[in-house]
């Protein structure tokens, strides 16, 4: 690929509409893949998504939408692929894409999470099961709540590509009034560095549960962007700035968003919800929720020391005492 | 000086009624200097401060207070001498110690600012005008609401001395059960992060004013921190890690909290008042106002990459505007 030629949309949540609201600012049209019919005849009718920043108008003229049962054409008529499901999903419509259909194509992913049960990265998996050569997978994240999309304000973001001429080249694409991006070769930091804020979400809001401050709130992300940027230096070296917007400012928008799923779920196991009880009531799991369990099996390769991720999968999986264990982790930080 | 000795608390707002109290919890009396005589009347009969803290109660036989005018004497009873006034009254204040009051005391900072006028240190104003030696100079600073403090709401000090034995002696007086405290010898740093916070606790107001929203803010967090990390590695080049709480953290739990007055102030300039009225309104001056222009006036001689801090200095004291100064600033986002 020469240029960055149709770029297409696989999801239709709330980022992924985001995403669809940035690209057709610069883009003169776009694919995008809607899994439900009744969801793109409702986006034809109305301009906009049924279920998510309702108040942002689509020209429906400048997309082709798709079906899930098309997930092959959409592949094959888009030069530039763009995953943005929710990551237990990703495996399902990755599984019906044929190779053929995707040869060659720039694939970015902007899932902030990691191939469930596999607990590998979504490049990682591009690149094991489907073939697809290193040169031809990217990231997208950053400091972005869709919300804030949808209003137009200015929000920051970052592609990585391992060739990083193709991530400039998609980073023109993102590039708006209303959205900066940088580029990097950082894929895999990138990759880790959002499954691992989600995991800090949940710690800042058990936290918070517990009736910690906000004094001790700022001594938990210190040490969390800290025990990041060991575990990507451990797990993927290369130079980077650990206080780039797509490390801290990711972790901080979300560890300290009250609208945050993975705080609203740690805070809810930090008042002595069980784990069950607090996904009960959520009505979906957080993304964070599977990230501890991950970043657990891939640090039995690494050994670095991650005391707040560790927490949290005790906390999570191995029923310990919320109370406990964070009073035990106090004691590591500084 | 061999050990601490006698603590003696120079200062009775806030801050220094919440390190009285966690002094306190390890010593067996302190020394503590409130200025006006009717104050210390009212802590004697009522056992709190009349103005900060009111929950906090004080055993005040423990307490040896002093007026004022008793400085130099409060000065020879203390063998440690913590200075935790406003920064705008702490030239007052040392100008009036005789050199022979204070000889071979440790004198540790907590003042979260500069000399006024002089545009210095309050360690480098100790050094120059006050003839202490370095190794008698120390530090201490952390993210520390005393709200919080007062509450025993788990919370992190660090102690930085030139001499980082001296340091480790003055924090095991700070470590309580609701304090932990971590040692250091970056008096410099310390000081300068203390001082650059209330900066960019001013920028993060300004923005907010100006309507940016949370993905911004913590784009500008990340942005801050890594304009810090330059300005003190170019004053003061050592060992250290930006990320720990007494730089990171502490740049947080200031631009963060709705209750700072740096952020208020910034917040009413980003809503257009002038500088005069936002400072009558707030009835008092914000720390970053002065920080402000003591690190443009520092930096004419190191010309560190600053754009932050320098467009708050220009907002604040050159009268560019607000909205403009900001939207140019985020150029250099990254």
């Amino acid at each position: 690929m020469k240029d960055l030629g149709t770029i297409g949309i696989l999801g239709s949540g709330s980022w992924a509409t985001a995403l669809a609201k940035i690209v057709l600012t610069t883009q003169p049209k776009i694919n995008w893949m809607v899994r439900k019919n009744e969801k793109i005849k409702f986006f034809k009718q109305h301009g906009h998504n049924s279920d998510y920043l309702t108040s942002v108008q689509f020209d429906c003229s400048k997309i082709n939408f798709f079906g899930e049962s098309d997930i092959n054409s959409f592949c094959r008529a888009s030069d530039t692929i763009v995953l943005v499901t929710p990551s237990p999903f990703i495996k399902s419509f990755l599984k019906r894409i044929r190779s053929s259909s995707i040869k060659g194509k720039l694939i970015i992913n902007a899932i902030k999470g990691i191939v469930p049960d596999e607990n590998i990265l979504i490049s990682d998996y591009l690149q094991q099961e489907m073939d697809i050569p290193q040169a031809l997978i990217g990231a997208v994240a950053g400091p972005c709540h869709a919300e804030e999309v949808a209003k137009n304000r200015l929000s920051y973001l970052t592609v990585g590509c391992f060739d990083k001429s193709k991530a400039e080249m998609f980073a023109q694409a993102l590039r708006t009034d209303f959205t900066y991006c940088a580029v990097s070769s950082d894929v895999v930091g990138i990759e880790y560095a959002s499954v691992l804020k989600n995991v800090y979400a949940i710690a800042a809001g058990i936290c918070n549960g517990l009736q910690y401050g906000d004094n001790f709130q700022s001594v938990l992300m210190s040490n969390a962007i800290a025990e990041m940027n060991r575990f990507v230096n451990t797990v993927h070296l290369i130079e980077r700035d650990i206080t780039d917007s797509v490390y801290l400012g990711d972790l901080l928008v979300t560890a300290y968003s009250q609208y945050s799923r993975n705080r609203t779920f740690g805070n809810m196991i930090g008042k002595g919800y069980s784990v069950k009880a607090a996904q009960m009531e959520m009505e979906m799991i957080a993304e964070g929720y599977y990230g501890a369990k991950c970043v657990r099996e891939v640090n039995k390769r690494f050994r670095v020391n991650m005391p707040i991720s560790d927490t949290v999968y005790e906390i999570l999986y191995e029923k310990r005492e919320p109370g406990e264990a964070i009073s035990n982790l106090t004691k590591y930080f500084r």
